[in-house]
């Protein structure tokens, strides 16, 4: 139904991760479409990117059936999975920038049932306060890390922490750290063995890279 | 020690990742006093990128404690952990090309007591025999997925499996795929949600990412 | 009297194909002329990349003499050739995205006389549906495959069917896959033998591939 | 058994092109083994991008059971089939440098059973010679056109003919030209509607796309 | 003034260019304090990229010293120079999406009393009436090419006429030719011996090439 | 509390720069929270990239407090400290499309302080007015360069002057050096040796770079 | 004949300009088969881009038929035009690494009998050398202009001579000035009103613009 | 003389930096002419980037008036200015393969009396390390630092030191750290306020910031 993640409970299946709908590049009366099809169904699905304007843009009968968080652009289609304890994954944004997408991770966890403990503001231009909460953290199996501009801090938590460190480069800055490419390059290129990397703004996808590294349970 | 993962014991201790010396940038006087201060103090250490005219220029002395692999390019000093059972990791390689950065992934993981089952020439030119594997791909928490060309293969494993995704964007391939940017691109552009991506030709760092990902253990 | 493709009948009765005009970077001025020039020698035209604003702003007495669809943003000046049975291009879009770039496809077969047939919603993500069809996609001597993101969908369906395969990537995505680069280097690598490429949402020029190749006739 | 294209007999059958080993990537060894396991089954390979060097490597007794040509780095393992007449395909290519890509589509088609007319020399510097061959060019169903540099044959050769054009963007050049990257960009954005493009220096995908395209038969 | 070329007499008189005004960085205040000081010392200017709203946003008085065209976006400070006749420039323009960056060419060249031919929508997708007009346009010592998209006009104009050939590449064009890098790329790599190039868009520049070629006078 | 410089007394410490504030990514809401925080303390806060629409969203009881500059697009939230004469750094701008950029480092001295002195309008295209103030300029420990284009004053003043150059490429050009690209190339590859970078459009890091050179005082 | 200038007497009579090979891609064979072509038909012509290895290469009785300077790697075959008097053009190489690009184009001129005056180590580096030349060169109807890295010596030329300036950005360099990516961006970036210019290297392309501005005789 | 700082007393005296020869592009015939004038003027100069066998190509009587470096391939001509005390900038390399860069400012800086303190291989990822040296290396009024990779140095040095910080990134790494391009970004893009960023691997660069920088002297 999303133009990527077509209604698929075959695959859903496979892989055990949800329904999930794309929902930038749809029009108003295709998402309906898709929407209908899946309250006729009684299917739960997550909605990412969906702007304010094209939620508002919804009929009322349908945002009715939706729990919409403006930040992260996220709906919840049917009910989250009640949250398990203790949090295992850790959500770091270096800046206020960052945290739209580091809460589109967090709502992509916790509609699965994974709650996650939040590190915002702790970029590596506020070395010591990272440092103060590195026990904290490398307690935590995985630890999701947000940051535009130069992206240090993937380098940096990835020697501080031994769970696996997913990268999101954010696409905030300017410059040649436009749209989030500096962030990706120091992602990839990290000195620290071991982060793992995703697309530019994709906080849902660290998230399923954490929903499939947790998958082995409680 | 390495150009990056110096001598470092306390780092190791932290993230739980052995010592990792790249070679690739050293001269070889540089590498023997690396490793000379590693036997002295009677460390292990993985050696990547050791390309065999630098292994060949390595004193004879050094050459006896390394256990070398020309196809993956890499050495080991000491011992490597011994291999638990079963395997938990599944290394997959596209074609013969991709071949060398999934030894690299294999071998890595082997020195510290991983073993990997090794699928190879399972393209998606070869969907077929792609298809035949899931189910047994799809009982690994961790796949490692090696490919060059357009990386579609990375796609079609994240939309089979329910574990981990590890792609690997080899350099092989030309005109737009030189390099391997094709495959990067596809590996971080996939519309099949949460695989996780690393540096071009990085097999050692994907299987870090396994490590990460596997450590809480047996 | 497109930017590209002027009022040019010699051209037209050379390649056999019919008078397009790119409407995107024209004026309405320079578009009335143009339109009004082929009324007044009574030529058909197919009218591309017309948006709704630039349609709507045409003079009432000419946008009677369109036939114009929103969604593919096409025009028909004059009527389109009768569909010849059966259809001998399937068109496949991967998701919701793509599907404009589709329609353009389509409509530009119609224009010809060129019946497609539409499967809509069969990427990668969902690959059992995409092998569903594999039989029913392989009766067809030209397959138009639309896809955004890693198009992944270039290489499996390349390795599915013996028909022509051609890859029309689509503009949407973000992050490395922005502008369509990442599908568009996709199509060009792919694994699969005879992958023949159009630019970046350009559903017109692979009907327009589709024709020549089919030119040969019933 | 290629790094692409395995032997995968099944493949073959679905989409009816050969088998076909891309050699550049591979160490002598792996070619042998490769080359060995066809000959067991007795079944026929096409192989491209095998340098002298590579070739000499062989053991004596299979580089006899191959059909090698230097300038297009291609072998036939096992006989070509007999080439049909008349020809269905003009390869035209624009200077002496794309010859060898030229002659890779050609060789290509020629194991396939499809005879090519060669057309070489005729680039757009020389745009009265290829203004003189128009009549002739215009009656192959298939036009393959190679050129490096700033690519211009492509859009001129798709304004005169009414075959299907595919386009081998070269990798010569210098300056903004090199790799073949200003050709391919030319190649992409035609003015002339309908040109199919390969990837650069891919004589041997753009012969697939011919013997696709040609594929319903004589 | 302009943000590039300040009211500089000193240097107007070293290179026998006029003084010209960049407009579009500039903000409405900006602008006037620019114009009222060349009002007050009486000299001529030419504003370049004027776009209609900064243009609407000038006090009424300094407008109606302006002779201002809103299709090329130029406007004249004082009188142009008078043409000579005959016209010694051919200004050449693929398409209609051209015609504005060859309108500043045209009117650059119109201000230093340089008459221009205008030769529109002779694109090499309609050859056939580019070369009727070879004759015709080898007369010109100077001809000023102005094509987006793949930019094929300026190799099959330089190699049809021997005047200058000045490039100007155009920013239409979607996908691979988005920006006019395409047609960039294809007027630096042209195999057309001797073809000079400006910035992509940059009527204004080629028609200061034009002048300063001919300034060695009639 | 900037999505980059948190409110961090610790690190404005160590490296002896003040609290900064990068406006440009955070929401209304998002600006007041980090402004009433630093109210609260007292604490004195220099705002970067702060438009005017942000400014006018502000509570008129928080914008009361701010010493707002429209054409730099900064505020400071207590006030400066006091300037020491004689001016040790010298601000030149190409044109006036740099002025923005050369005033967010105006200010960022200003508010520590650091008294600059305006040179504006001196690029190269009036190479003479730059000579004549080369002793002048010579005079400085600091030259701060803005440019935009091509660069070339970066190259010219650090051959004039034996001060340190910090060159700031500009945002504003257009086809090849849109974005500032030709002109950050230019200064990083310039022939003169010892020029300083910074990030496009970073005049509020050019002052930084300024202010560690400068700091070891008076 | 060359791979991109294929002997063509037709368009040599047509665009004014002699017959040159460009020999870079070609085989000693195919190289020796284009001259004893020209040999028998008494043409002469131009040879650029000849590596001494490829001239090495050549028969002896052909070798002897040509003037070879190993500095431009060009030949003539046949004599060149006897020199007029006074030069025209004056060529300006910013430093050593430029002079074989300088001297390309000088040889091509003097093929042609346009005499050039060299003005080499004239960089903006060593600005005041420069400027004492300005009389002299601003003499000149043609300069041609060859400079790597920043290539800020084509800006303060043209603000300097009133000639025609064609930019050759040359390709040493290293980091972002690699490949002369930097100079050509410079140079198409020019706040100079009116610089020409060529592709990367391209030496003679440049000497082929003077001969077309300086056609119209003496 | 070089390429690039042509000998030019005048400037040198202007600027104050000393004589520099960039060897790399120079054929040894021209690098003898070179130093044969400075020999004969009894000028002091410093050679970078002087390969080995370059070094090897100079006639012996010229070697012996060389202090030649093999690492930072740097040659002194004339005796280097004695060393102040104390250091006065700290030179940081994160790893062994950016001592070869490191080194050349090392020597630059030697060359004019400014002593250097090394501190290598205290990279992010030993970020215990480093920070155990922040005291001291705050000390220094410039800190030159030297990473590839990510580069993720620039950031945390600019967060832990109240000095010049000057980035110098360095061309090792692969994929997309290749050729330094990763590294330069992160300098670009840093998070910390303040960091002058220099070309690839211009460790002679960022000394000349560091000498213009300390200028005021001792």
């Amino acid at each position: 139904m999303s133009a990527l993640f077509v209604h698929d409970a075959e695959r859903a299946r496979r892989i055990g991760l949800p329904e999930a709908i794309l929902c930038a590049s749809k029009t108003p009366e295709q998402l309906v479409l898709v929407l209908e099809r899946l309250v006729a169904t009684g299917e739960r699905a997550l909605l990412t990117r969906l702007p304010p304007e094209l939620h508002a843009a919804l009929p009322e009968a349908l945002r009715r059936l939706l729990d919409y968080d403006p930040i992260s652009r996220t709906a919840f289609l049917g009910v989250a999975d009640p949250p398990a304890a203790p949090a295992r994954v850790a959500v770091v944004a270096a800046g206020t920038g960052d945290q739209r997408v580091a809460e589109e991770a967090v709502r992509t966890l916790a509609f699965h049932g994974e709650a996650a403990e939040r590190h915002y503001d702790v970029g590596v231009a506020g070395l010591w306060r990272l440092l103060e909460r590195r026990e904290r953290l490398a307690a935590f199996p995985v630890v999701i890390a947000c940051a535009g501009m130069e992206g240090a801090l993937f380098s940096v938590l990835g020697g501080l922490v031994p769970g696996l460190v997913v990268a999101v480069p954010v696409s905030h800055g300017y410059g040649v750290a436009e749209g989030g490419r500096a962030a990706l390059a120091s992602a990839l290129s990290s000195c620290a063995p071991g982060v793992a990397v995703v697309n530019i703004d994709n906080g849902f996808g660290a998230a399923c890279v954490a929903l499939r590294a947790l998958a082995r349970g409680r």
